[in-house]
């Protein structure tokens, strides 16, 4: 099975999608969806790929897509989704605000259903192949404790965060792991014209994405800024526990990556899993917790099985 | 949803199945089928569970159990397997001999569909949740290098191979990682009376279970071996590669854990997700590369997406 993808947004995750597209071997990218101010950007003409404004336009040159890879701000996959799914489009995501999961995933199921297309949403490193570790690690060892360490990397949420703050020209936040799933978290901001440090490191204390954890805001000159920002990342996922009735069980995963890329990868190996389910006559909306492991890799589930299991 | 099993043989894994099963909040065992001279041995009796010398017997005085947990040694689970499967039970085993896994699998997907029963083969840890991990790295990072590193700890396989050659009484076979997925083996001999240590140090040396690593053997007495025989085991599994056009992607598992119980724990949770399937009205035979993850958790789908994704 091949498949064809549009990518939905060129910003930081879009950008790694379309490379990850490319170096697919089943897969094959139709074009890119962006603001029409961008279009002709130097980005997107480097990989030589067509751009449009619309999906719309981008079905009347190139036909339709097997799938449309949603790179917008988090904020926007549920209604970009939502209207793109009603419409018989499948799609995915990497939807990241955890606790609005639930609510999405059953927005995007429902609009699936009645287009008749599948979602898989919710669907990067975290959420996504934590998720799965996760999962597994409990089903590995039931009785025990699970931590989430991020980092030391730039979180893409809480940068965002920080820049939606009034007295804010530029942002990046540093998340650093403290040990046992908690995290301090480390601001460069950059003020805006005539805007005071102490307003603005008030402003991201309050914020709910800061107020739980330990803090430190630094103002930098807008030139220093990519010199704090680049876009390493990691986690490590512990877990302790029982096994049956035997305690003293210890799983840890720890990875270290180039975040958007990561992401943009997972968001092309559940790409591949959302046509597959809909060529099954599948519709619905779906997380990787849904997804047998063995949908995600290109090729036979037969030279899979021989090879990895 | 829950079930009820069998526990198909008490050796080393049988014995944790059964703890598994009674840690498991969704399981119930209703018995313990072993060879009849071994009936009333006080092992089993520790657990207040009732035994019989066949699922038949255990069948006709406790009823049919939703799922049979086959803990025979690897080289009898096909057949048993695939017997039980063709008449109609649902079955899982932790069959570990990586290189006929393809056609066991076949052979037990026949076999269940044949009976409208689900099986699920090889789901221990390696092979078993060590394939679903080889899988999402291989998803998250597609080209590249994965190695899994076993040890330190005791081979159940490479022991039984030593055990099975002339001369030996006993024998424990130590797995020592090299590194680079490698690994050199460590083998502690009670030999049998007559028997010259030269021989059957030559003997494990041609065996196909040792015949590419690196080997030390060790003669040691009967009552030394258990010194030297515990159940620690783990793995350190590893990839390094690129995630779409972007290398120096770093994932890693590491594990600590007691073997058989972790392997047990597997078994039960595969069970689960077996009786599922069933439930669905699906027959054959599977892998955990098949399984969704959720699949293997009590309870319900919605709440684990909600605390996990």
């Amino acid at each position: 099975m091949s498949f064809s993808a549009a990518v939905y947004g060129l910003g930081n995750i879009g950008r790694f999608a379309v490379e990850a597209l490319e170096a697919a071997p089943d897969a094959r990218c139709l074009g890119v969806i962006r603001r029409r101010q961008s279009l002709g950007a130097p980005s997107l003409d480097q990989r030589g790929l067509p751009a449009y404004a619309s999906l719309d336009e981008l079905v009347a040159a190139q036909g339709q897509p097997d799938v449309v890879l949603l790179c917008t701000p988090s904020r926007q996959v549920p209604d970009a989704a939502a209207g793109l799914l009603g419409r018989g489009f499948n799609t995915v995501d990497s939807f990241d605000i955890h606790d609005r999961i639930p609510e999405t995933l059953a927005r995007l199921d429902q609009a699936a259903r009645q287009g008749g297309a599948v979602a898989v949403t919710a669907a990067g490193w975290d959420p996504g192949t934590d998720s799965v570790l996760r999962a597994l690690f409990e089903a590995m060892v039931p009785a025990g404790t699970t931590f989430t360490n991020f980092g030391r990397g730039r979180s893409m949420g809480h940068s965002v965060a920080v820049r939606a703050l009034p007295g804010v020209a530029d942002a990046t936040a540093i998340t650093i792991p403290v040990g046992g799933g908690r995290h301090s978290r480390l601001v460069y901001v950059v003020l805006e014209r005539g805007a005071r440090f102490d307003d603005v490191r008030a402003a991201i204390a309050a914020d709910p994405y800061f107020s739980h954890d330990p803090l430190e805001v630094r103002e930098v000159g807008a030139a220093e800024l990519p010199f704090v920002a680049d876009a390493s990342h990691g986690v490590l996922l512990e877990r302790t526990g029982a096994s049956g009735l035997t305690a003293n069980q210890h799983l840890s995963f720890d990875m270290r990556i180039n975040n958007p890329a990561l992401t943009a990868q997972v968001l092309v190996a559940v790409a591949r899993a959302a046509v597959r389910r809909k060529a099954r006559g599948e519709a619905g909306a779906f997380t990787l917790l849904d997804i047998a492991p063995v949908e995600l890799l290109p090729g036979e589930r037969s030279t899979h099985i021989a090879r990895l299991v």
